[in-house]
């Protein structure tokens, strides 16, 4: 998940607050006409037959299976290298392997990082090496590297403060961690601020809860008519220690040295296929994560699980010979964490099938072991939502939230009111592994994976079957079926 | 704490189990004097005035700041090292400072095995650096580096099966973590197992529980007559990959580069201070922890927190002009992490004072927040040190275990019945840290080493200042004070 979605999140966020009661009481008093709960509950021989055949049958275990193959074969995926498209050829070659119909790569055009070599060094107090990672889009120093004496400051209102003091020092920022929403603000605009004040480089303290000193990166945005500075983040530790030193007044001077480079943009794929619907194929379900990674770690959790998790569920429902009334999409993303550009470009590509997306569905925040659902929507979404997720209380996941945050990718779909769900996990470690060394396999559960799978499977069915379609603005016809 | 000391900590572990209900009904059975029950509830009020001092007046925080001025100033701090040295020349200043009494140095000869640079890089399936930390005592590679194929075994059984495929490979252990004294025996053994077999390096599975890519560093032995081979800890994540790979046939190659040298021994100082007895001043308690660390991450939990919580505990009772009938002695051991070097030394110098060792302490796994203690020593040293620990209700610090493990500096002196203890702490993430960068200033918490200082320092004091020696072989006495 990229924080260019943040706003939006926190906008849905607020709005989820604002209007929490409202929402709850619509879900309380959902008024469901009898025939469409019954013809959602006529749906649970089906949804029995997903969860054996997944969690305990013939699938069981192919979803970690099928990721920890790509995993292992392929490591981590950043948006402009060839080992994205590699990986991209592999799941398009997969996809018609494991049947999957029309499949074909979107081209798109990407932004190319490339980190090259990194290294900040403590010189003084007393020599340190710091465990670092540059930040997306962060331009290089010179060869030579940038040595300069360091502020640390905790907010960029205590920045503010001693701005006089910053021109031509290195800011380290030691913010607390709040959230992954309100702290990643610092990894943002860390450079631009301090840049602004005469700062030469910036090292933020990475966004995460837990640290083992682990740095994580991240994209980073630099505001216009703002010189560029190198910025990267430092483990949590380092900034806490940095900033006991500065609060001891001791001198401190580090030397950063970055390779990192923005070339120029490159192709890449959103990688596509289908389930097509057997009687109302123009009408789509979608469901997606994103294929691309940071280029550190392997991109297991972020987003190898939410990636595989979609494609999964068609591989299985098209080997059930279960073909909805719509068209099931599965979409692999690319170059969502340099901001989402796999999915804009598409969304504008596909513009003439808004009208027919009756529900979109990513998972890209975590899969974990799996509650249900959180959607976005009209009430009367969650109502249907909730007929549906009361069919999974074998594997305990009949739990319904809002919005439906953890899916970036479908950020414009759902501003525009297209209803939508985001997987429902036990993502409480999830920032723990975010954009680090530590995002690989070892996130992932065969268990928690087989069941996700089974409920993301058999939602996108039941959905892309029923004989209405999920409403957007009026519910009216509801009462018409 | 080092593996050394674990088969003793393993059969002590043993005898706990075997003589668990025997145990416990001794210390039900306690049927400790009137009088002597009354000596010990006569501490409240010093209790009192301790705990006040140290966790809400004076003292609060500072077993915290003088750790982490400490830690902060010199980093790792490993046997051999100019740092070290450095380090204990500032600690025997810092004593003297203090007050306390007697303060010196004591010289021992340590193992000096510098780390150099080192890198494992995974070749084929495909290209991947692999996270690593060479092993203490471990030799170095060649300076072109081994470059070979790889095995992947669960466990040294697994090893012996596949014996004849061995020669001229890289062992890969990828074995369980069952515990810390199961599991390490890997680290240990891997090298002398594997070259027995023919193979030409081990890469071992870090002995941790959870891991965040984050490799463990630790000594390990080289049985005699067995040629030596580089060895080092990988993550418990590449490890699992690297099996994966292995299992599916995947052809496996890595390079890997170790500088490490075993240099001659050199010269270090176990630091000594002290409060003299004023009326038996030869009758000694002692209070440690270890002031060297690995060469990775600051030492500051393994053994910082442990070290700082004896020398403060001695400074608090100075200041506070608790002066006990008997010596109350700190010691910050040397060279613990290559095997008790100091301890053994400083053991075989002081056999003489042997039989004044009324009591014995030590702090080495973690100092999180404190529950208790745990014991060694005849079923009446447990009675006494309940009816002490029940004086620390208001810091939640009551419970007793046995035995005083998480103290293997004093692994000599346990074992020749003079009674100890160890701090009974929340050491359930204890292993995370361990050896690794991980080990910094944040597994550390200002409140959690005030509550461990006020019962640490308490309990010396008492102890120290009883009518009556620890026992222990008999108790008879007791019933005579």
């Amino acid at each position: 998940m990229t924080e260019n979605v943040l706003i939006t999140i926190c906008l849905l966020l607020l709005c989820t607050i604002v209007f929490c009661d409202i929402s709850n009481n619509e879900i309380e008093q959902c008024n469901l006409p009898k025939k469409i709960k019954d013809e959602i509950a006529s749906y649970a021989p089906v949804v029995e037959k997903i969860i054996n055949e997944t969690v305990y049958g013939k699938y069981k275990g192919t979803t970690y299976d099928h990721l920890a193959d790509f995993i292992d074969k392929f490591g981590n995926r950043i948006a402009g290298s060839s080992n994205l498209e590699n990986a991209i050829d592999y799941m398009l070659n997969k996809s018609i392997q494991f049947n999957l119909e029309n499949v074909h790569g979107e081209k798109v055009q990407v932004p190319h990082w490339v980190r090259g070599k990194e290294s900040a060094t403590l010189l003084e107090p007393r020599y340190q090496s710091l465990a670092m990672l540059g930040l997306g889009s962060s331009i290089g120093t010179p060869p030579e590297g940038i040595r300069a004496e360091a502020v640390v400051v905790k907010s960029f209102d205590e920045l503010k403060n001693i701005s006089k003091k910053v021109k031509g020092k290195i800011v380290v920022f030691d913010q607390e961690y709040v959230s992954y929403g309100i702290s990643v603000q610092y990894r943002d605009y860390a450079a631009s601020t301090s840049a602004s004040y005469g700062g030469v480089a910036t090292l933020v303290r990475s966004i995460t809860p837990f640290s083992l000193n682990t740095p994580h990166t991240g994209w980073q945005d630099y505001n216009d008519n703002i010189t560029k500075i190198p910025t990267a983040c430092i483990t949590v530790e380092d900034a806490n220690m940095l900033r006991r030193m500065y609060e001891r007044g001791e001198k401190i001077v580090i030397e950063l040295k970055m390779e990192a480079k923005n070339l120029p943009p490159a192709t890449s794929r959103n990688t596509v296929g289908e389930i097509v619907g057997h009687s109302e194929p123009q009408k789509i379900v979608i469901i997606s994560g994103h294929l691309d990674s940071w280029d550190v770690g392997q991109g297991a959790m972020d987003d190898g699980g939410g990636a595989f998790l979609s494609w999964n569920s068609a591989v299985i429902l098209k080997a059930l010979g279960l073909r909805a009334k719509r068209t099931i999409r599965t979409i692999l993303w690319t170059a969502e964490e340099e901001g989402l550009v796999g999915a804009f470009a598409y969304v504008k590509a596909h513009k003439n099938e808004t009208k027919n997306l009756n529900f979109v569905m990513e998972s890209d925040e975590g899969t974990f072991t799996p509650h249900g659902l959180k959607y976005s929507g009209i009430p009367d979404v969650g109502c249907i939502l909730q007929e549906i997720l009361n069919l999974f209380p074998t594997i305990n996941a009949t739990q319904l939230q809002q919005p439906a945050d953890g899916a970036p990718d479908l950020t414009e779909w759902l501003q525009e009111g297209i209803p939508g769900a985001s997987l429902l996990n036990e993502a409480e470690r999830y920032f723990w592994f975010h954009h680090s060394a530590a995002d690989t396999m070892d996130a992932e559960n065969p268990e928690a994976l087989d069941k996700a799978t089974a409920l993301w499977a058999s939602v996108a069915y039941i959905v892309a079957n029923l004989s209405f379609d999920m409403p957007r603005n009026s519910t009216d016809y509801l009462h018409k079926v």
